[in-house]
């Protein structure tokens, strides 16, 4: 039975729907949850359920990272904090993976130096996961965990994200892609241009560079980018999804003249919301660390926790990161012959 | 009386938004229209029209660029385009400023080789306005003129932003922001900070970084980033805008129960359509070229070529050449000292 550390102490939500989550995905996954936290809230909030036949524990934490902790200071001043020890847990074999809905940058920071990086990978990069217009998934990466990547970080991050494609997502020969833009003659910059004749000789679907109004058509399965990049387009959709929400509710109100319409428009609405609820993904994983690594969105309800578990858990048992080294030790040769 | 070259033959419903564009224009503006295309098609669809006591004319242009000629073979090949022509009209004093809605890297190309960019200016850049979340416009340059911006060019489009958002959106003091990531430990990447550093000093309203998600905000009125990346924030917002209208289109229809339903919940879509529909924003401005130059969305509508008729010949009154100019050159001066 694969065993997850959840760290419950890191959402907005917590405890509450990190022990909901944990709860839901040791029912429907059978997996063991070790939740890491403050034992008294954390049991507390357990209390509140009916627990027989159910695979979790608990697990002490002193320390809570919030919201506004630095990850430097997150990392070097909590050591006793919920993802760090949620963190050893997976350092020492007590568990596969950690997932956390806490503060992105503190987790990937605990997340790449308690874990460390696989020997075949330079920098772990953050995938995030967006819908699209095909009613499959983009994959999007680096999303922040990197800034100033290097061509031959790029290249890594198009292996990793076709593996990781491949094994979440179910498509085969996944289509992966570069970010940038059609505007110039050029097509692209530097970066771009160097990582794309890296990438072009691997075995990937490589199809070439796509632009950013490519992202949400559902033509291609996997882009990569530096992670300065991804955070900005992460951020500028999350943002826009948060911005039209908010103008459609007023717009609804304002046009709310009878019961019968108010209904029918908020199903419309709430379809929508469904539909780029991130919650229904799974959350990002780090790639490249030495132990699974998910990082949930800090709003995350019962639903994505439990959706994230199921990610990390269905990485575990495909024995992704071995997956991972061979494929980057293959590249690497294929590339040296 | 301010008089403006339109690209007749640019947008993708050229020449008929063109030219209605155009009456409106010179109907509401007081403006005079060159309109530049194909005399025998621009005639044709002019004839539809009544035009007394309106100041239209017609002048002749051979060639048309289409939307997939590459901005070098536009700009080599084509040199009759209505595109060139308008250029040339700017360039040698009968038009004070270009307006098209044609293809985007080729009209750039065509502006910034016909015209010649400012004495005082490194770079041209192109400005995108974005509603936000206060009912007000947030502007976005780089979009796309430049890749590989260096920091001194972004130092320079603050600067151009800045005077452009003064002048056409009416903020006294616009607040002006670097875009950047917050995950990371620096806070951005090398270009950020050195960029940071030289906007510092400047007599700018400079709030500092900020984040994706913060460009709905309208906590900020003028963001400046690379070209490379500005025109993936465009083009992602474009993108998500277009998927998500498809999506409400599709919630609506299948919660479609009953004629009041359906009535409501378009008047709610439409006011959406309404709010995100860039031909309210007059079209982007290539800001440093020597010449007012405004090119427009291919999709626009009239009211989309009005707009971008307004927003050039504001600038023209407002002396915007000028004003930059002269603000480049006490920018330059002050740090000198």
């Amino acid at each position: 039975m694969t065993t997850i550390a959840l760290d419950a102490m890191g959402g907005d939500h917590a405890p509450r729907a990190e022990v909901e989550g944990a709860i839901l995905a040791a029912r429907e996954l059978g997996v063991r949850i070790l939740l890491v936290g403050i034992e008294a809230t954390v049991k507390q909030e357990l209390a509140r359920h009916r627990l027989r036949g159910l695979t979790i524990e608990v697990v002490h934490a002193a320390e809570v990272i919030t919201m506004t902790d630095s990850p430097s200071h997150a990392f070097r001043r909590k050591k006793e904090s919920s993802a760090h020890v949620a963190a050893r847990l997976v350092k020492e074999g007590h568990a596969e993976a950690l997932v956390s809905m806490g503060n992105t940058g503190a987790v990937m920071t605990v997340a790449r130096f308690v874990l460390g990086t696989l020997a075949a990978v330079d920098r772990p990069a953050l995938a995030a996961t967006f819908p699209n217009m095909k009613e499959k998934v983009t994959v999007i990466l680096d999303v922040g965990a990197n800034v100033d990547s290097k061509p031959e970080q790029i290249e890594q991050f198009a292996i990793m994200g076709e593996i990781y494609y491949r094994t979440i997502w179910g498509a085969k020969r996944p289509r992966v892609a570069l970010l940038s833009i059609g505007e110039e003659e050029m097509k692209g910059n530097d970066l771009v241009r160097e990582a794309a004749a890296r990438i072009k000789p691997l075995h990937l679907n490589f199809v070439g560079n796509v632009e950013g109004r490519d992202v949400f058509r559902g033509d291609v399965d996997v882009i990569v980018c530096d992670g300065f990049i991804g955070n900005i387009a992460l951020k500028i959709s999350e943002g826009l999804v948060e911005h039209i929400g908010g103008m459609l509710k007023k717009a609804i109100n304002s046009s709310l003249r009878s019961q019968v319409g108010y209904v029918l428009s908020k199903e419309a609405f709430d379809s929508f919301r469904k539909r780029t609820d991130s919650s229904e993904y799974g959350g990002a994983p780090l790639l490249g660390v030495n132990g699974i690594t998910i990082i949930g969105h800090g709003r995350s309800n019962s639903t994505g926790v439990k959706n994230a578990i199921r990610v990390a858990s269905e990485l575990c048992r495909a024995r992704f990161n071995e997956k991972l080294e061979k494929e980057l030790a293959a590249s690497a040769a294929a590339v040296r012959a």
